[in-house]
């Protein structure tokens, strides 16, 4: 494990530490502003709750009662007899700034606003939030919500949120939820809940005035008692503090799973106008979940299933799949979605497949799919020596059983019991009954209802350690935010190339001509066919305005072009404009079109992007992002990823080598972009991969004035 | 609604009518072969289950005993009073064979075997079940399975399996399961039954000696009680018949939701020693299933979210949703899965806006997803208002609700009742918790515990009505499956190209050149600049062996490239071999490159393929397929779905007239291929798609044998 790093060093800019989240997730003492009698206001379910449980002290406010709940009530938080770590606030919006600043004044360590009313109605709301975050950036106050269903922490005793809890069981356990929105985060309590996933904290941002989801993430990843942390978010209000704290849960190897909604454009607008939290590209949110380990899912069930399979605690060495199952056709349906989630199913090696022959009827197989057939209705303690054997198999990382036929009885549950015990491998159950899979997991053994969902929860798992492995071998850096607003403007390919000179990354010989005989003569240098063309800042498709020709030798042809493209330029130029260059340029060996770059996102910063090339690449959308600076692991994975990861290794491809130099040019490209703040946006079209390596043949950048703004 | 047709008129080669597993699904007297007293007993527990609930006559059949259960047994089936619709048999395979044989002399209507070891432990078990087949076949009795669970008709009291059903729901229900994995069956109508959504029918095939599921599905698609067929397979053993029965269902509007798994080289190995069932290459599947508008489902959990939306029986106009939201996080996941699923989620109409204003507060949302906000919670009557006006509004054409919290009790699903009786559109609720959906669904509102599922299934069902149209505008036929293992032979390009001209499919002016004098001839002919190449039977990839010229104009040129060619000809012909011929071919214009072509599958016969061309085709992998012959509005839906549905209407793909003009090649070789039973290949590469319209600058055929084989 590294050494230990604080969130403002992984950072560089100071932010909170997460030890300041305490008094809110962890309180050792508790006021209740706007505790009720009355158990159907918010403020009297809340103190019932914490009367119940709590195992601090609590301390009911009430302007106009001695007692509340037949607790002392205090007519304020000032007449409260010492600091309280936590203010839960259940009054009407517009008190709640006065009750802060009361909190402020008394010292106490966090406020937890469950009151609606805010940013959420914009106007009026929205200014009294700013005020909220004021007083706690002014005071060290940390300040949740408001427009928050309240926080769970099951270790303390603490259920202060206003949802009903009837009937959901409130186990224990190393899954935390942090979720935006409150009534998403209590449903996936109860769906974990009441499948025998234990959860511990739950804890709800609402409007994010100050306490952000990312923060949140950095405190639980510090919680010896939580392994998986289950994220719910619509939009990024801090995005270092999301990053730093998901590099930190990655050191840590708690894994991080998100559910980000609002990446469809309806999604997005109603998000906003939902939250008020600013939208990313969808797909650069994806890059920095990629960019920190965290994985991210599509939906709630998805989102609980990966938890439950993660929260296990074992960690496969490899992708190698054992699939037991006890019906053929569930089987066949796992060796489908094993193959889309990336996990391999090799067959038994020679010594596991004689003692399995000695197991499995001759009509079963012993392939894998491992079938014993029906045949386990007649013999179950078959199966206790199959399960060990294919678990204690060192050719496999992993073990799913497909099917627990309830009609088997407890005691093929208690078998899957024992083999899941007597191996640290993953071993998973898929149990179509919900019963079944409820029984399973209270004898410690993940058992999912969903086939599809286990699978691929198990294909994450075989990659995270991997993904794990790869992000960890390079500090972390995050990237600068731009400022945003501000102007910019575009450099003519030849200066643009600079840049590209300066990275590192390799250009073909080329020089500007200004007249005939200075092309010729350059020409003549670089000795081989050359490509001439215009440059200029107001010129972008060169071709599309016959400002390219390729491949000239001869020079009557060279001096001709001259002639051309220099007529062309004038006839383009806009007026007032810079007159455009004419470039010569040495002929890139032909080879595989690519098109890479980077540009500025205004969450998230400086994006590398890199896909393929050629004319139908604005149609088929086929490249992937990735924050930088990136690592030569990261890069190496991207490309890897591109065309469906058929791009490497492909006869009409990439060789490995080829792979190998794209990811050096990415990974320059990376470091320029991280080292030059006012780079706002460089793209290479195309990067021509041949034999010799990778060429940057044409570049366009744009630039912003130098610096950053703090996010 | 059309004209009634006979799966036989259908096909155009004799199959048993569907008419013909009435004995085997809907018997009115049944034999028990192999009946027990012992509950245990496959024998025992069948019959038993048969005395509880069947509404037939039953028949004990037992070798040794005078009554079995009380009730009178027999010692055959030849002892048996009167024949009987229906024998099921649990006896030792050996047995099973004579006791067929006795079924059908005895007249015996379906025989149903339940016994295991016939084809699925190979050799003498293989034999003994095409004995079956033979029998079944020569008598006419239908014979399902063997290696089968059963047979559930609760229309009838019929619950013929020998799995257990302690605790599972039992309620009829417009739903049918035909399965070829009993286990697989008898789960998912668990499932379906502990989630509130009625099946009647469950049928599963096992090994199929004779009855397939495809003619289960022909049969339950015409019982009046069935609404919705969902099928589990895993390979396709009559093809001829699925395709007829999926179209026989799509004329009558009922939908076909089928998992087929093998679709990973793991899955279809594991499928094929499971079932001994031929796997055909899965996107052929998926083809054949797109022809018929069967709905291709990837899980359990997707077939039965998708069997209980369309259970409703409610089809909508078009696609556009309307999303209430009692949880904005839920609303914005909605809106997501909607676009993805391909639902438009406009916003409110002014009018209906202006209502909604009404009853919206300030700060909650009247956009689409539609916010209340938590305000329901005291004010739940707003809600009813606001379910009835947005239902009631022309501008959607269904409704999801997003949340149903157990918190607010049975009275939020009384309005959900009565919102839901008061529209004949869908109307449908995520409740994340399985009691509040089990409610719901008892109450008769679709309710489901996973967004994404629910918005999926809202999104096949916008899907469905339009497929169904654009599908049954075409008559049905078949394709022709070809004979095997037969010599097939490739044919030079300029013979290729006759079926071209044949089908009327556009070619560039073309000649052979037998010299240099006629080369430039042709080239004076053609008026243009000309491509000049190789054709023969031997010569497959011409530009890589240097066989390929492009945009001569001068005569002289014209001239070296015909001494060339000829020389690289007589290098590269095999020996033995017919010489090439030189072509000399008018330069297409230029346009987008597209690959097309037919090819044959063993299963499915012709197959035609679409794709993007150009040098990474290969790589991208970027086709769509279909079964042949196929309609106008087909073939616009293939092109249109090229490149992730963006190739249409961008500026540098195809314009909308260009994109017809595509559709016109392809139904062109559909049916080219559909009345040429010889052709078993043909591939256009590249068809040029210019201003002037789409023009096959290359071809490539291969022939077989003329004929084709049953199947």
């Amino acid at each position: 494990m590294k050494e230990f790093p604080t969130v403002s060093q992984t950072t560089n800019v100071p932010v909170p530490s997460p030890a300041t989240l305490a008094p809110l997730v962890s309180p050792r003492s508790i006021a209740v502003i706007g505790a009720s009698d009355r158990p159907a206001r918010i403020g009297g379910r809340i103190l019932a709750r914490l009367k119940e449980t709590y195992q601090g002290t609590v301390f009911p406010v009430n302007a106009t009662r001695p007692t509340v709940q037949d607790l002392t009530a205090y007519p304020d938080i000032t007449a409260v007899p010492e600091p309280v770590d936590l203010a839960i606030v259940a009054a009407p919006a517009a008190q709640v700034p006065q009750i802060a600043r009361d909190c402020a004044d008394r010292g106490t360590g966090a406020m937890l606003v469950l009151s609606a009313g805010f940013g959420e109605i914009g106007g009026e709301g929205l200014r009294a939030q700013q005020e909220l975050a004021a007083i706690g950036a002014a005071s060290g106050m940390r300040v949740a919500g408001p427009n928050c269903i309240g926080i769970v922490n099951l270790t303390i005793g603490l259920r202060a949120v206003f949802s009903t809890l009837d009937g959901v069981p409130q186990e224990t356990g190393n899954v935390a939820i942090v979720s935006q929105s409150g009534g998403f985060g209590m449903g996936m309590f109860e769906t974990a809940q009441a499948s025998g996933l234990g959860v511990s904290y739950v804890c709800a941002t609402g409007n994010e005035a100050d306490v952000s989801c990312g923060e949140l993430v950095g405190y639980l990843a510090e919680q010896p008692d939580v392994e998986v942390i289950a994220l719910f978010m619509e939009g990024v209000r801090k995005p270092r503090s999301l990053l730093a704290a998901a590099r930190r849960a990655l050191e840590l190897g708690k894994p991080v799973i998100a559910l980000r909604t609002g990446r469809s454009q309806v999604g997005a607008r109603a998000a906003a106008s939902h939250t008020g939290a600013l939208s990313s590209a969808d797909d650069v949110v994806s890059a920095a979940f990629e960019a920190t380990g965290v994985i991210r899912v599509d939906g709630p069930s998805e989102l609980v299933e990966y938890a439950r399979v993660f929260s296990a605690g074992r960690r496969p060495r490899g992708r190698r799949l054992a699939v037991v199952t006890t019906s053929g056709g569930a089987g066949v349906l796992m060796a489908d979605v094993a193959e889309a989630a990336g996990l391999a199913m090799p067959g038994p090696a020679p010594e596991l497949e004689t003692e399995l022959a000695g197991l499995v009827p001759s009509f079963g197989s012993i392939a894998n799919p491992i079938d014993p057939t029906a045949q386990i209705v007649n013999d179950q303690s078959m199966l206790r020596g199959l399960f060990t054997k294919v678990a204690d198999d060192p050719g496999y990382d992993m073990v799913c059983v497909a099917g627990a036929p309830r009609g088997l009885g407890p005691a093929l549950r208690e078998t899957m019991q024992q083999a899941s015990r007597t191996t640290d491998k993953p071993f998973a159950v898929w149990a179509g009954q919900p019963d079944v899979a409820l029984d399973l997991m209270r004898r410690g053994v993940t058992a999912c209802t969903d086939p599809n969902l286990l699978i691929r929860a198990l294909g994450e798992l075989g990659r995270y350690t991997e993904t794990r492995e790869r992000l960890l071998e390079t500090p972390f850096r995050a990237g600068r935010a731009p400022r945003t607003g501000e102007d910019t403007r575009t450099l003519a390919e030849h200066l643009s190339r600079r840049f590209l000179v300066e990275a590192g990354i390799a250009v073909p010989d080329e020089g500007v001509a200004g007249d005939a005989d200075e092309a010729v003569a350059l020409a003549a240098r670089f000795g081989g066919p050359v490509a001439m063309k215009l440059s200029a800042d107001w010129l972008a498709h060169k071709s599309e305005h016959g400002a390219l020709r390729l491949g000239l030798s001869d020079p009557a042809d060279i001096e001709a072009a001259h002639r051309d493209l220099a007529t062309i330029g004038e006839k383009l130029r806009p007026v007032g404009a810079e007159p455009a260059v004419v470039l010569v340029q040495r002929m890139a060996p032909k080879g595989l079109e690519l098109v890479c770059g980077v540009f500025t996102d205004p969450t998230f910063g400086p994006v590398l992007t890199v896909g393929l090339g050629g004319t139908l690449v604005e149609i088929t959308r086929d490249r992937r992002l990735a924050l930088v600076p990136i690592g030569r692991g990261e890069a190496e994975r991207l490309v890897g990823e591109l065309a469906g990861g058929r791009l490497v290794g492909h006869v009409r491809g990439l060789t490995a080598k080829q792979a190998g130099q794209v990811a050096d040019v990415l990974v320059r490209l990376g470091e320029l972009a991280h080292g030059r703040p006012e780079l706002r946006e460089l793209e290479i079209n195309p990067l021509v991969v041949g034999p010799d390596g990778a060429v940057a043949v044409d570049a366009l950048a744009v630039l912003g004035p130098d610096g950053e703004r703090p996010c």
